[in-house]
């Protein structure tokens, strides 16, 4: 099965092969009898999970953090990234002595289903074909995600978290866990979320999903067979994305009207202004490391995302008599997911009459803070799960 | 040469021909001996303006009001659009008894240089060679579209306009008018829009320029003389572009999470969101009317567009002393063009000595408000234009 996708791959970038066997990375393998149910309506079997941990699980088995990623994050939090070695997407976050002390916590952190590091996702080989699955994987939601890693959390024999935390994609996953299994989850950190996408969001991702799909290359999502790569698509969705992720300010800040190296303008199509030169080069780099077709799942499974609507449309529904400590965090600056959506969330907390706290962080950094150096967050997370742990009763 | 354009494109869009023939149109042929000087250092001889007129001039030539298309405008303000066959984009500004009164000025409303409708652009067959001018088009700026409708006044025997009015790229040029005109206009009605683009405007400029030229059928340009269509490009370019046409408040109200025809999600890549639908007609029907290369020239004009740096890096030089009436509006949601914008436009005109009124009218329809029938906006036009009248001494 891995050999036929192999095979099948062999002249394939590297970011196809990581599919099935990721590097550096830990992967767990559900069979036919662990089906992953999706809210689809159909069950995923077999299926895998590729993740890593970093520090020690203690013996009460008490102090496990997990981190959700976002959209185009993967299992590699805090380590050098295999395909791209840069260091790990929260190095700043994670580590000994990082606000999410590893000396302290055993931090997991899992591939998504649907992504291309690792977990069963479009790129995946099929074991009913031995070919990627392509289009032929079935449309997974945020609460698959969720399903799934609580299945990775009972193969590691961890029955409550001691916290989950995530940015963007990665809060929504927090809302759920919180929400799908709140006596599983001691404390809870979304940051930069909502709890449904907004019209706006949906078009963005729309759009970007459209970039990907008009590239002659994509061959309705049977690229991997066909021996062929939408990137001119993908790169252009993840050049319109990227845009969504900077404020206007952090953009002016960043590049203002500055000419790419020279002081007067060209007069053609080349990337004659500094902003140019540096979105091209995130869409061609985006390109190496992601899968064209896992942006069109895991975009849609934000899309779909609605916590509400799971539950009569009443928000504070998902999270009645909630156990769950939570602090909201926001960025004012983040148009994306506006402190507008982070006080949804908060009041309907409060209605639920569930314990939460908010932080709204004054920065001109946008949506990407999250994920930047901002002594702020990492204050905040520090001092929650500080008082997490106390109020625990974890040691030390 | 227009016999050669005709076979060129004899199997082409309607579009195409529109370039050299347009229907429902006047043209006026600048030959060798009136070259259009460009900021780009070239010439370009010989060219042609196609333009619409409403109501009539009167003796004195004194009631001459120019409307200034936006990026995806033309001629057809206000009347039956010959490509679409729906009514000019500002039927419900302009017209008899309408804010802008065609029963009291002579409306002149021109297709920009670079454009499609029948204006040079890439489009239009280039004489040289008797094909489409494909990337040989020289490229423009906002300041070279008005110094061809300074030209075509010219041809009309206009010395002096009355008032110049535009919304978006349209208040660029009205700007300009003002900067580099300044004795040929009484008036001046700048509508949501700024002194230069911003680093964000560049970017989401760049996406759409990317979209367009990642369709292979694009050929570096060539598609015209190829007999191919970028239109995948080109309507991927439009759909992102009109997300940022409209607030996330508009778009809420408009479509919200509503699903498309159906109550549940289909778990597929369908458009299942209504705004998803919106989005992908607005694409479609776009690609119907427009020229890709021209998306490119226009876009890029925009992006070049920095009146500040035109004169020393001090906006307020450009004004300095003018003699015209300014009325500056913006539209609270406008994301695109903020009310900062239109501040820093009016600092600089106060700082400059200059006449001007400021208006920032409430509402959640977004950038697009200038289009749609927002009553503040008519009210606006009307009294400023009412005022104007007097101080002019313009009968009756």
């Amino acid at each position: 099965m891995v050999e036929a996708n192999l095979t099948a791959t062999r002249d394939g970038p590297p970011r196809a092969r990581e599919a099935d066997e990721p590097r550096d990375s830990v992967v767990v393998r559900f069979g036919a009898d662990q089906p992953l149910r999706l809210d689809a309506g159909v069950s995923l079997a077999p299926f895998q999970i590729a993740y890593k941990t970093y520090g020690r699980l203690n013996e009460a088995r008490t102090n496990a953090v997990l981190i959700c990623h976002a959209l185009t994050g993967d299992q590699h939090v805090a380590s050098t990234h295999p395909v791209t070695g840069k260091p790990g997407w929260w190095d700043i976050m994670v580590g000994p002595g990082r606000p999410i002390d590893t000396e302290r916590y055993f931090v997991i952190c899992s591939n998504v289903v649907g992504g291309c590091m690792g977990s069963s996702g479009p790129s995946s080989t099929n074991p009913q074909t031995g070919k990627p699955w392509g289009l032929e994987f079935p449309v997974i939601t945020i609460r698959d995600m969720v399903r799934a890693q609580a299945m990775l959390l009972d193969h590691l024999g961890i029955e409550r978290l001691f916290t989950v935390v995530g940015g963007s994609m990665g809060g929504m996953q927090v809302l759920e866990w919180a929400a799908t299994f709140p006596h599983r989850v001691f404390s809870a950190l979304p940051v930069a979320c909502a709890t449904r996408h907004s019209a706006q969001n949906i078009a963005f991702h729309e759009v970007g999903r459209q970039a990907v799909m008009a590239d002659p290359e994509w061959r309705g999502g049977r690229y991997l067979v066909e021996g062929t790569n939408p990137r001119r698509g993908l790169a252009v969705a993840r050049m319109g994305a990227h845009i969504t992720y900077l404020s206007d300010a952090a953009l002016h800040r960043k590049f203002g009207r500055r000419f790419q190296d020279r002081d007067n303008p060209t007069f053609s199509f080349d990337a004659d202004f500094e902003v140019e030169s540096y979105l091209r080069h995130q869409g061609i780099s985006f390109v190496e490391r992601f899968d064209a077709n896992s942006y069109l799942y895991l975009t849609r499974a934000m899309d779909y995302f609605d916590i509400a609507a799971d539950h009569d449309g009443v928000l504070s529904n998902a999270f009645k008599d909630s156990p769950v400590r939570f602090c909201v965090v926001s960025f004012t600056s983040d148009w994306l997911f506006p402190t507008s959506e982070s006080r949804a969330i908060v009041h309907a907390l409060n209605a639920a009459g569930a314990r939460v706290s908010f932080a709204e962080i004054v920065t001109d950094k946008g949506h990407d803070a999250f994920l930047l150096d901002e002594p702020e967050l990492f204050a905040i997370v520090r001092g929650f799960l500080e008082a997490a742990r106390k109020a625990c009763g974890l040691e030390p």
